[in-house]
């Protein structure tokens, strides 16, 4: 489809005037006249003229392109810090391009090599489950790309992070259903070597230990989705072993144990309480409303993007981990204190 | 943080090669002996060079990434278009990057530069709710990049498109709703000026007319979001105009009627039947689960892609318009056959 690959030189020999003048006509700078513009633009339209990234960006030495990197936009936590990021960006005057690692290490190293071909200025970046070489993102920082990390961060690289305190609001979260009366707990975890959802788990068991319940590690079980949620309930019924209150490592996981205990006709709250993690779009949907911790997102997104630009432009070399705030949201899901 | 921008002829001059030798080394041409990838590899890193978009893809003059616009990467809807697009661009060994246009219009304009900039080989695209203007999607196809619509398309440009028949679509469910015993039907609907909401709403009346029921333009309410269809519900029943059969523009939109309904105590599908649109992740969660059209999103992205990639590899310049087919899945928000 391409063939030659027209220039602004192109243009300006066809015309007769400099390659500045071209230049500045199709960036519509104040100084070239409405005549000169009209006729640069439709000549570089005739010939299909098609901006040139490197030398747009050869002239600020910027692209003004934010990359991102999540695991899967389908989750709402992270289409949520994307929105944050585009608030901030979109007052800088920065463009964001997004990619999606589908949480395999391999897809996120690629896109590294697309967003640096890009010629991103910076990159904000939450890691895939199984990501445990970090030599991509080194490779990154070593072109002079600054990265920051939020939600799920690499241990041992010196760059940016937000994060939440996901140990405290999980200790929160566990002794709240503790204070409603809970007394046979459960958490529902995802995988150890992702440091949030290894911090949720200590939380939820220093919780239980400092009000002197019995805890040992069968209180804690593997499940990280709504369809994991769904079977897990269905076992633990059919062994008996229901809790009456249910803490879990995410919303979805939340939602697809809620369905399962509607269709088993188990109340909610009456009979098990349910606490969450995210605060997501599907905390409102399920029935009843979910209470969860609120892990905002969007002040996330936004932070990060703070963070970045001002690293971008002003070329500090501190290295700062900002801790967000979270709190509590009681719905219908846990009994009122 | 960028200074010089080191080139492949720096590194060659250093260290007296040529610069293609310099390059293939750095692809890992089988060639080159692994001493000399060796050193140039580390040299690379240490002056920090960065590869060059334009020298990559001017050697194919290919860039193999294809950048994709969509309004809001938090509708399940588009992130499963997404999740297809990737399938196939998987296969083919292209990348993508995606840019939201969060419903503006201006937005969307300056995605298209990014992507320009960015030098996609082609874009996939469904527009704005507001979009009238379609200048800036002519001018991509300008440049030679070609584009392919999903979803909500532009009438008046000749590019290719992936649909469904939105029309039948919501006829058959319409028919289904009737079938099953509503005999008051109301459907709340999105903007008119996107002509797959005015396609489904023209399903919904004739469906109605074909069935001999009285329709009028009554039937027909503005609500296409989760608050503005639990808002509806609340004045349809203080107003006491509530029907038995609820055929809505999207699952979100059912989602926030049923949780409406919920609160009001009234019964689905006992006292009224709701039938949503999309099949997104939501519809399983809604309580009770939601009878829906399958859209089948992910089949729609990766039809996209296919399409769009055959036009990049072969250049061909037919111009196809692809509709995909629907189903209805039933599930417990309405009445069974």
């Amino acid at each position: 489809m391409k063939s030659h690959q027209v220039t602004i030189k192109d243009i300006a020999k066809i015309l007769g005037i400099s390659a500045s003048t071209v230049s500045r006509a199709l960036k519509d700078h104040p100084d070239i006249s409405f005549e000169t513009k009209k006729k640069v633009k439709e000549l570089a339209e005739e010939l299909k003229y098609k901006p040139n990234a490197i030398a747009l960006s050869l002239q600020s030495n910027k692209s003004h392109i934010i990359g991102i990197i999540v695991p899967q936009i389908v989750h709402h936590f992270f289409s949520t810090v994307i929105s944050g990021i585009e608030e901030y960006a979109g007052e800088k005057a920065y463009n964001i391009i997004i990619t999606q690692s589908n949480e395999n290490p391999e897809k996120e190293i690629s896109n590294c090599r697309t967003l640096l071909s890009g010629r991103v200025d910076g990159m904000i970046v939450s890691r895939t489950k199984d990501t445990e070489n970090f030599d991509h993102f080194r490779n990154v920082l070593g072109t002079g790309t600054p990265i920051v990390f939020f939600d799920r961060t690499c241990h041992g690289i010196k760059t940016d992070k937000v994060v939440i305190d996901d140990y405290k609001a999980a200790y929160e979260a566990t002794e709240y259903l503790i204070k409603t009366g809970c007394r046979n707990l459960l958490h529902f975890s995802g995988p150890e070597n992702l440091k949030i959802t290894s911090k949720r788990m200590w939380g939820f068991a220093d919780a239980l230990k400092k009000n002197h319940f019995p805890f040992n590690e069968d209180l804690i079980i593997k499940a990280d989705s709504f369809e994991e949620g769904r079977k897990m309930i269905f076992k633990l019924h059919k062994e008996n072993k229901l809790p009456d209150g249910l803490f879990t490592v995410n919303d979805m996981t939340a939602a697809g144990a809620m369905s399962a205990l509607n269709e088993l006709k188990i109340k909610i709250p009456e009979e098990i309480s349910v606490f969450g993690f995210t605060n997501g779009a599907i905390s409102k949907i399920t029935s009843p409303s979910l209470s969860t911790v609120e892990q905002n997102g969007h002040l996330m997104g936004y932070t990060a993007a703070e963070i970045l630009i001002n690293k971008i432009e002003n070329e500090t070399h501190e290295v700062l981990t900002k801790i967000l705030p979270t709190k509590l949201i009681i719905r219908n899901s846990t009994r009122h204190l």
